[in-house]
């Protein structure tokens, strides 16, 4: 098993190899979560953190019910906004945590890099569970292992991005990690959505959704986020779904066998046609978020027996 | 022992064979949590999950701490009101943390048979922990195993619900069990907060407290739920107080060794008066509290035989 | 080892030898802390519930990590202040929980003497995380352990407290405990903020930075509480810096290797230059993080012996 990360900050640092290795160990958690007794003591002695700057119900269920099913002693902290206005105090909060000697620190944070910062001041492995605009790398791994389940392999597919890829850490973090297992990647979506210069990471971009949709083995929607948009251009919800929202009829342009994704929580009715989001032939939402406690639990794995092994040879890690 | 239940969706679907297999279950609990050692691992490798759409410190506390004492993984989700406007948006809650494969749900919610329709879309097992005016069946069965344990049985007893019937799932089902185990049960309280045909279920109904109690040998007060009603009548604490609150003079009307109960939290000098809440030989209040951790780890307990039973052998059970 | 309370309400009761026990035994739990395994059974089987009545992130934090580390079942309940308006209420929130039969009451309460009055009415140990103006023992005991370790003792030393006295169960507890172990405390601020007869307590008081910090060994500095100050008077953040907020040139007056302590979170700026409180020379304000839980789970470890001693032999003990 090759993985020699201190910290899962992004997909950005990643080998393939490495990415390689989460979704294998996943594989087995996944079948440990499928058990009837699901416990393991992988991360018995360890505490894991869950600091969420953010609120978000499903990503950090996900991370506590996958600490807690390894044995980790996991709190949750919830920090609310108003206690982190400067950045200085983010790292007083920071070092404040340090000192109480956690392993695991799984942090959620509206600011782009506040993670990084973070992970540099403290002791511990730090997991980002989405950082303003920046990475959400886990959130990639889950959507990897899904594909991959559903398709049999990672690479050669046709994958299409859809929606608000501006305002989207999903779609970054899995534009990378696509990338990187040699995938064609396109994005869709309307063109103030659409950051420039997306043609440098090498992929095709589309406004129009059939033609970008057109002969793709997956269709990746993303969530409108009404609330990371500080002015500029909204399309009303009516307009966005007429044009950019997913109904039989934009993915008939798909391969007959592609699948249909999304990271949730859906706006049925805006991105996404509730129909096909229940369409068990074409849909695999609902084993995105199964395999979310999957990866997150190989990723803590993964992370923790790196520590371990500092902490048994201090000189050769830093 | 008997218990087929899938769920604990309510009173309504039990046998009172069923009935008496949790509450002789739960006898054993009371001694354990008064141990000095109050841990087993009777649910350890199973996740409970606690999703409360509506606040309830006490609730939620038996619940939690029943599922930490039995050795489950156990993880709190306060799903704010905001997020589930929708019945449509329930049901994605509901299959996203389906996903996640939680053994035990344990779910209070606003609307009367919105736990019932989430059990239909979960692998897993469900606890009604109250919904809108419909059931709460945990509650029942505590107060059951409070009067059994004080009365020494729990049949041919004259019990008198009193107060605020109409917006009490409490009372609903408690009636339904007392009704199961052939008690003569009483409903007393103002007309206005009286549902009409309460007589078909083959219970007497009183407007007055001085009747109503007459040589009972239960009182059940309820809470006022004022943050139930929707407009119509609502008296003055006072007046409540003056006509239906239960104080010494109205209790002499009962046998001389009635018990006193109340689900909490108390309004006291609203539905009861401070003393009679406090008098040891007469109130069972605090024992209420105590039965229900054991009664939520019993119901948790057989629940978990049954899943366990199912997955071994899926073909069996559906 | 001696340590007799049942409960740790405040440093107030403690003998200098129950405090050293505390403290010595803290020292083992700082060792098992730094190691790659940290986690005992020793609080097994035992319930520890937090109810705290005044949010602090960071004191829960500490207690939490510290009862799941001792593989207590933990349980957190947030009590807004709205459904505590009364003594009465509390009393019975008070009775409702003893009911449910935890073994360690963790409690922090907005009003002075709230802690020791629930205590009076529940079987379990409570430990008091501080009420109003009146006690906060654990951080007396976090500071004890973080001084005694960096000056090598913790008798005969000259202490200055500085600040916001008048607001502050900090200074309180500290100056209690450190006058039990023969160290001569100063107390240092605005006049206004200063009680009267603090002189009884056998310390010298300054409105005089550069006065009170001459030759001391330890400098504590308090948070400015604006948020317990009922009018009166409020000095500007600036003004008080100035003359009161501790910088290198103030500091100077101290002994050359005097300690910097706050108890945290710092205003930077307003009572503590910042460069100051990062000085890994002379700022400890780290190292009483990593002290509190440590402390806590020696606190946590002590009263549990003797809950355990005394149900083993319930004649012996009340």
């Amino acid at each position: 098993m090759t993985f020699r990360q201190k910290h899962l900050l992004g997909i950005e640092p990643l080998h393939p190899e490495e990415i390689r290795t989460v979704l294998d160990l996943a594989e087995r958690y996944v079948d440990l979560n499928r058990a009837a007794e699901k416990h393991s003591d992988v991360l018995r002695g360890l505490t894991q953190i869950n600091m969420f700057f953010e609120n978000s119900t499903r990503t950090q269920a996900s991370f506590e019910l996958a600490g807690k099913r390894l044995g980790a002693d996991v709190m949750n902290m919830s920090m609310q906004a108003s206690s982190i206005k400067k950045g200085e105090t983010l790292i007083d909060t920071a070092l404040t945590l340090n000192a109480m000697h956690p392993d695991l620190l799984v942090v959620r944070h509206p600011h782009s890099g506040a993670v990084n910062l973070l992970a540099e001041k403290v002791n511990c492995a730090v997991l980002n569970a989405g950082d303003g605009k920046h990475e959400h790398p886990t959130q990639a791994l889950l959507d990897a292992l899904t594909i991959r389940r559903a398709k049999g392999r990672l690479h050669r597919l046709n994958i299409a991005i859809c929606g608000d890829i501006a305002h989207s850490r999903v779609a970054r973090s899995n534009l990378m990690l696509l990338g990187k297992m040699e995938n064609r990647v396109r994005l869709v979506g309307p063109a103030t959505l659409m950051p420039s210069g997306m043609e440098e990471f090498g992929c095709e971009v589309f406004d129009d959704m059939r033609e970008g949709l057109k002969d793709v083995d997956v269709v990746m929607m993303l969530r409108l986020q009404r609330e990371r948009m500080d002015g500029g251009f909204i399309p009303s919800e009516r307009e966005y779904y007429h044009r950019w929202g997913l109904d039989a009829e934009k993915l008939a342009y798909a391969k007959p066998d592609a699948i249909v994704m999304h990271p949730g929580p859906m706006n049925r009715g805006v991105e996404i046609d509730g129909q096909i989001a229940d369409d068990i032939n074409r849909s695999v939402i609902q084993e995105q978020v199964e395999m979310g406690v999957a990866v997150r639990m190989a990723a803590m794995d993964l992370l923790a027996r790196n520590l371990r092994a500092a902490h048994a040879n201090p000189e050769v890690m830093v």
